[in-house]
C-alpha cells in the first residue's frame, strides 16, 4: 500500500491500552445498538395488526417489497461477484472488504424495509386509539433503521480494522462496496417508486379523478411498495454509505495526522464518536412520549423537535468527554469543531424547512403562481430550487473555513509542524459532529414512509374518518421529517465527499493539482457534466417506468370497466411486476456511469486529473441535488397546501396546476436527487479504491 | 501594469512594418464592414413597406422598442458613469477603455434593434411576391447586425491599441465595459421579452383561446417588441462581448508568447483574423439567392446551409494565408488549430440541431410524452436539457486537448522554450477560427426575430393565407437559425471565458492554483453556486413581469368586454410600459451579482482564490446554460410539431400539455440561458480588470 499506517512503537503503553479500550467500546456500543434494534423489532411485532382487511393490504405491500428487493439483490449480486473476482487479482484484502461493505449495506437496507412493512399496519391500527402512540410506533420503526444502519457499519469497519492489524489501507474497499450497493438500492428503488407514483397519479388523479390510494387504482399497491423500497431501503443505504465512507475518509486523514503527533486517537476518533452518537440518538428518542393523545393536544413536530434538541445536547456532552480524553491540552479547539458540525446538522434542517414549508415566502410564491397556470407553478418551483442552493453552500463554506482555521490553531497550540494537516482534521471533526446525529435523523426519515403507508392502508381498508384525520396529521409530519432527512443526507454526502476527496489526495500524494493546465480544465469540465447525464438517465428511467404503468392501468380499465365502478378488484401484482422489471433495467446505465467515469478519467489522464474530476463532480452533483430535492419538495408541499383549502382547495384550477408541478418534481426529488447523494460519494470511493492503481499506471495522456 | 508588453526593439524592420500593415488592414477592413452595413441599411430602407395597416403595427413595435432601449440606456448610463468615475481613481486608461467598450456595445445593439424594426414590415410585404426575396431581406438585415457588431468591436479595439502605444494592459477595461453593457442588455431584454410573451400566452392562448399575435390581445405588441429588444439587441450585445473579450484575451496570451518567440504577430493575429472572418461572412452571405421563388421550390434551410459552408471554406482560405505569413516554418500546425475551431462552430450547430429539431429522437420523446400529460412533457424536456450538456462538453474537451497538444508541437518545431505557453496559444487560435464565423451566424440569428415579427405583422394586418404560409416557413427557418446561433453563442462564450480565465492567470501570475486547499475548495463551491442564484433571479424577474402583464390584460378585458369580441381596440402601450418598468427593475439584482461576486471573492480571499471561483463559475454557468437553452428550445419545437398536426394538432390535449411545457421553457431559453452566456464572460472580464488590484491587496482571509 502506498501510504504509511500508524506505528504503535512510538507511543507508551497507557496510550496503547486506551486505544484498545476505545476500539472495544466501539464494538460493544455497536452490539448494544443491535440489541436495541432487536428489542424494538420484537415490541413492534407484538402489537395489534388490525382487521383482516387491513392485513390483506399490508400483506400485498410486504410481499411486493420483498419480491422487488430479492430480485434487485439478485441483479446486484451478479455484478458484485464479477467485481469481487476482478478485485482478487489486485488485492485480496480490498476484495474482501469490498464484499463485506456491500453485504452489510444490503443487510441494513433489507432490515429497513422489513421493519417498515411490519410497522405500517400497526401504526394504522394504533391510530384508532391514540395518535401519539401511533407516532411512537412509527418513530421506533424508524429508530430500528437508524440504529441498525449505524451499528452494522461501525461493527463491520471496526472488526475489519482490528483483524487487518490496524491498517486502514486494507479496508478502503469497504467504502466502495457500501457505495456500490447503495447506488443500486437508491437508483432501483427511486425509479420503482416514482414510476409507480407518477403512473398511478396520471391515470388515477388527472384522468379518472380517483383519490390517492383509491383501491380501484391497479397501481396503488405498487405505489405503496415504492415508498418502502425507495424511501426506506434507499435512504437507509444512502446514510449507511455516508457513515461508512466518512469513517474511512476520517481514518485515512487521521492516519496522516497521527503520524506527526504520535497520537493514534486521531485515527479512531470517528469510530467511537459515531458509536456514542448512536447511543445519543437512542436516548434522545426516549423524549418522544407514548401517552394517549389525539386531536389538537397532539403535536408531532413538537415531539420530534424535543428529541432533536435532546440528542444534540447529549452528543455535545459525549464530544466534550471524548475530546478531553483524546486530544491533549488544546482539546477544546477540536471540541468546538464538533459543536460546529452539530450546529450544521440543525441549520441544514432550518434551511430545508424554510424552502419547503408552506409557512414561508418561497412555497407561498409557488402557491400563488399556481393561480395563473401550471406553467408558472413549475417555473416558480424550478426557480425556487435554483435559489435554494445558496444557503447550504454558505453554511458549508462557513463551517469548512471556521473548522480549518480552528484545526490550524489546534496544531499551533500543540506544536504540530504540519499545520495544514491539523486544519484538515479540524474540518473532519466537524463532519463527525454532523454524522453523530445520523441515527436519530434516520429514525425521523424512516417514520415518513411508514406514516404514508399507514394512511394508505387506512384509506384502502376504509377505516373511519377520525382515524384517517389522525393519520393525515402523521403523514404530514412525516413529510416534514422526510424533507429534513433529505437535507441532512445531502449535507452528510457533501461533507463526506469532501473528506473522501481529501483522503484521496492524501492517499495518492496528489497535493499539487494545478487548475491552470488544460488537461485539468478538461477534467473539470468532464466532472461537471457527469452528474447532469447521471440525473438525465435517472429521470428518464422513472419516466419510462411511469409510461409502462400508465399503459398497464389503461389496459386494465379497458379490459374490465367494472374496476372503475368499484365492483371488480383490479390486478395489483402486474403493475408491481412491471415496475420491478423496468426499475432493474433502468438502474444499470446511471450506476455504470457513476462507477465507470472515475475509472475512465483515471486511465486516460492519471491520478492528478482525477482530483479535478472529483471536486468538479462533487460541486456540480451537490448543486443539482439541492435544486432537485428542494424544488421537488416545495412543489409537493405547495400542492398539499392547496389541498388543505388554499385557492379553492381540491378540484380547483390551482389544484390541477399544482398536481402537474408536483408530478414534475417527483422524479427530481425522489429519483435523481437522492441518487446524486450517492453519486458524489461513489465517484470518490471508486477513486480511493483504485487510487494506487492510477498512481502506478499514470494515465494514457500524460501531462 | 503588472505584465510586460512586447518590446519591438527585438525584431527587424520588415517584421515591424508588416505588423503595422496588419493593423492598418484590420482598420480598413472594419471600415469596409461598416460601409457595407450602411449600404445594406439604405437598400432595406428603400423597399416597399406595405399597407397603412401594416405600417401602423410596425410603427407601434418600432416605437415600443425605441422607448424601451432609451429608458434602459438611461438606467445603464447612471451605473456606467459611477463606475467610470471610480475607475478614474485607479487608472484613467482603464476608465476610458471601459467607457468606450460600453458605448460601442450600446451602439452595436441599438443598430441591431433599429435595422430589425425597419426590416420586419418589409419582409412581410416582400412575401406577397416572393418568399425567397423576403428571405434575402431578412438575412441582409441580420448581416447588418453581424457586420456592425464585429466591425465596431474591431475598430474600437484596434484604434485604442494603436493610440495606447501597442500596450494591451491599458485597454483591458474595454472588455469589462462591453460585458457590462451586454449584461444589462441581455437581462433587461430577456426579462422584457419573456414577461410579455408568457403573460400574453397565459391569458391569450390558455384562458381566452386567442391565437398567437391576435390583435385583440393587449400584450401582442409588447410581445413583438420583446423579440426586438431581447433577441436582436440582446444577442448582438452578447456576441459583441464575446468577440471583444476574446480579442483581448487572445492579445494578453499572445503578448506572453510573442515575448519568448520574438514574433509580434501572436498579439494581433486575433484582430486581423476576425476582420477577415467578417469579410468571409459577407462573401458567404452572397450565396443566398434573391430570385423569385415560392412554395415547395423554396427551401430556406438549404440557402442558409450553402452560405454556412461557403463562409467556412473562405475562412479556411484566409487562415491558410494568414498563418503562412505570421507563424514561420511550422505555420501549418497553428493553421490546423484554426480549422479545428471552424469545425467546432459547425459541430455546435449539428449538436443543437440534433437536440432541438423534431426530426430526431430527443424532441420526438418530448412529443410522445405530451400524450400522457403536461407533467411528463415537462419532465422529458428537462431530462433532455440535462442530457444535452454532454456532447458540447465532449467536443470542447476534444478541441482543447487537440489544439493544446498541437500548440505544444508547434512550440517544439520552432524551438520555443516554454512549450506550455505555445500549447495555450494553440487553443487560442482555435477560438479565433470559431469566432471568425461570428458575423454570418449573427446574420442568421438576426433573421429569426425579423421573420417572427413579419409573421406577427401579417397576422395583425390580416394579410392573405398564402403570404402567411410563406411567412410561417420563414418563421420556422428562423427558429432553426436562432437555435443555431444560441448554440454558437454558448460555444463562443465558453471558449472565450476559458481564454479570459487563462489571460487572468497570466496577468496575475496565478500559475499555482492548488485545489487541495480548503479556501480553494470553498471558492470552488461559491463559484459553482453563483450561476444558480443568477439564473433564479433572472427567471423570477421574467415571472414577476409575466404576472404584471397577466393582471393588466385581465383588467383590460374586464373593463371593456368589447376587446375580446373584437369590436374595441385594446390599449397596447400600457403593457409595454409595464414590461419596461418591471424589466428595468428586475435586471439590477442579477447584474450586480455577476459583477459583485468576483469583487467580493477577490477582496475576501485574494487573487489565487478568484481563479478557482472563475473556473467553477464558468463550468457551472456553462452547464446550466446548455440545460436551459436546449431544454427550452426542445420544448418549444415539440409544441410547434404538435401544432403542425402531430397527436391531434392544435386544440388537442397533447397540444395543451405542450403549451405548458413551452411556457416553462420560455424564461429558461430566452432569459436565464442567454444571460448565462454573458455571466461567464463578465466574471472573467471583471477579474481581469481588477486583477492588478487584487494582487496588491491580497485578500482579507489569507492562506
Amino acid at each position: 500500500m502506498l501510504y504509511q499506517d500508524f506505528d504503535f512503537s512510538t507511543v507508551g503503553n497507557l496510550t496503547y491500552y486506551l486505544y484498545l479500550i476505545f476500539l472495544i467500546l466501539t464494538i460493544v456500543l455497536s452490539i448494544v445498538g443491535i440489541i436495541y434494534v432487536l428489542y424494538l423489532l420484537k415490541s413492534i411485532r407484538r402489537l395489534d395488526s388490525g382487521s383482516p382487511e387491513m392485513l390483506r393490504v399490508h400483506d400485498a405491500i410486504s410481499e411486493g417489497s420483498k419480491t422487488f428487493l430479492k430480485r434487485q439483490y439478485k441483479t446486484v449480486a451478479i455484478v458484485l461477484l464479477i467485481i469481487f473476482v476482478l478485485f482478487i487479482f489486485i488485492s485480496l484484502d480490498i476484495a474482501i472488504s469490498f464484499l463485506i461493505g456491500a453485504i452489510s449495506s444490503i443487510v441494513a437496507s433489507y432490515i429497513s424495509m422489513l421493519v417498515s412493512t411490519i410497522a405500517n399496519v400497526r401504526v394504522a391500527q394504533a391510530c384508532k386509539t391514540s395518535a401519539q402512540k401511533a407516532l411512537k410506533i412509527g418513530f421506533n420503526s424508524g429508530m430500528v433503521i437508524g440504529s441498525s444502519v449505524i451499528s452494522t457499519s461501525l461493527l463491520a469497519i471496526t472488526i475489519l480494522y482490528v483483524l487487518y492489524n490496524f491498517t486502514v489501507a486494507n479496508i478502503v474497499g469497504f467504502g466502495f462496496g457500501a457505495s456500490f450497493a447503495a447506488l443500486f438500492a437508491q437508483l432501483g428503488g427511486g425509479i420503482f417508486t416514482k414510476g409507480a407514483d407518477i403512473g398511478a397519479d396520471i391515470v388515477g388523479k388527472l384522468e379518472t379523478g380517483l383519490a390517492e390510494d383509491d383501491v380501484r387504482n391497479p397501481a396503488t399497491i405498487a405505489d405503496n411498495v415504492g415508498d418502502m423500497v425507495g424511501d426506506c431501503a434507499g435512504r437507509g443505504a444512502d446514510l449507511f454509505e455516508s457513515s461508512s465512507a466518512n469513517n474511512l475518509g476520517a481514518m485515512i486523514i487521521g492516519v496522516t495526522l497521527s503520524a506527526v503527533t504520535a497520537n493514534p486517537f486521531f485515527i479512531i476518533f470517528s469510530l467511537i464518536s459515531r458509536a456514542l452518537g448512536n447511543i445519543a440518538g437512542i436516548l434522545g428518542g426516549l423524549f418522544i412520549k407514548s401517552e394517549s393523545k389525539n386531536g389538537d393536544d397532539f403535536n408531532p413536530i413538537k415531539e420530534f423537535g424535543r428529541a432533536l434538541i435532546a440528542t444534540a445536547l447529549i452528543c455535545i456532552g459525549f464530544f466534550f468527554l471524548l475530546s478531553l480524553i483524546s486530544f491533549g491540552g488544546a482539546w477544546w479547539v477540536l471540541f468546538l469543531c464538533a459543536v460546529i458540525g452539530i450546529l450544521l446538522a440543525l441549520s441544514s434542517y432550518l434551511i430545508v424547512d424554510y424552502y419547503t414549508s408552506a409557512h414561508y415566502r418561497p412555497v407561498k410564491d409557488v402557491i400563488k403562481a399556481s393561480e395563473s397556470s401550471a406553467a408558472t407553478n413549475v417555473i416558480s418551483g424550478f426557480a425556487l430550487g435554483l435559489e435554494s442552493t445558496v444557503l447550504p453552500i454558505v453554511s458549508f463554506v462557513i463551517c469548512i473555513l471556521l473548522c480549518f482555521f480552528l484545526g490550524e490553531y489546534y496544531g499551533l497550540l500543540i506544536g504540530v509542524g504540519d499545520l495544514f494537516k491539523a486544519g484538515v482534521f479540524g474540518v473532519t471533526v466537524a463532519t463527525m459532529g454532523l454524522l453523530a446525529m445520523t441515527s436519530l435523523i434516520l429514525a425521523f426519515d424512516g417514520f415518513g414512509p411508514v406514516a404514508d403507508n399507514a394512511a394508505g392502508i387506512a384509506e384502502m381498508a376504509h377505516l373511519g374518518n377520525e382515524v384517517r384525520d389522525n393519520l393525515d396529521r402523521l403523514d404530514s409530519a412525516g413529510n416534514t421529517t422526510k424533507a429534513l432527512a433529505k437535507g441532512f443526507g445531502m449535507t452528510c454526502a457533501a461533507l463526506s465527499a469532501i473528506i473522501l476527496y481529501v483522503a484521496y489526495l492524501e492517499e495518492t500524494h496528489s497535493s499539487d493539482v494545478n487548475i491552470y493546465h488544460p488537461i485539468i480544465m478538461c477534467t473539470l469540465l468532464i466532472g461537471g457534466v457527469t452528474p447532469f447525464l447521471f440525473s438525465a438517465l435517472a429521470i428518464r428511467g422513472a419516466g419510462i417506468s411511469a409510461d409502462a404503468i400508465v399503459r398497464e392501468i389503461k389496459k386494465q380499465f379497458k379490459l374490465n370497466p367494472d374496476i372503475v365502478k368499484g365492483t371488480a378488484t383490479p390486478d395489483y401484482t402486474t403493475p408491481i411486476d412491471i415496475s420491478t422489471k423496468v426499475a432493474l433495467k433502468q438502474m444499470i446505465a446511471p450506476a455504470f456511469l457513476a462507477v465507470g467515469m472515475p475509472l475512465l478519467v483515471g486511465l486516460l489522464f492519471g491520478p492528478i486529473a482525477i482530483a479535478a474530476f472529483l471536486i468538479s463532480g462533487t460541486v456540480s452533483g451537490l448543486l443539482l441535488g439541492f435544486v432537485m430535492n428542494t424544488g421537488g419538495g416545495a412543489l409537493d408541499n405547495a400542492k398539499k397546501a392547496i389541498e388543505g383549502g388554499l385557492l379553492g382547495g381540491k378540484g380547483s384550477e390551482a389544484h390541477a396546476a399544482s398536481i402537474i408541478g408536483d408530478t414534475f418534481g417527483d422524479p427530481l426529488k425522489d429519483t435523481a436527487g437522492p441518487s446524486l447523494h450517492i453519486f458524489i460519494k461513489v465517484i470518490n470511493t471508486v477513486s480511493i479504491t483504485f487510487g494506487p492503481l492510477f498512481l502506478i499506471f499514470g494515465g494514457l495522456i500524460a501531462f
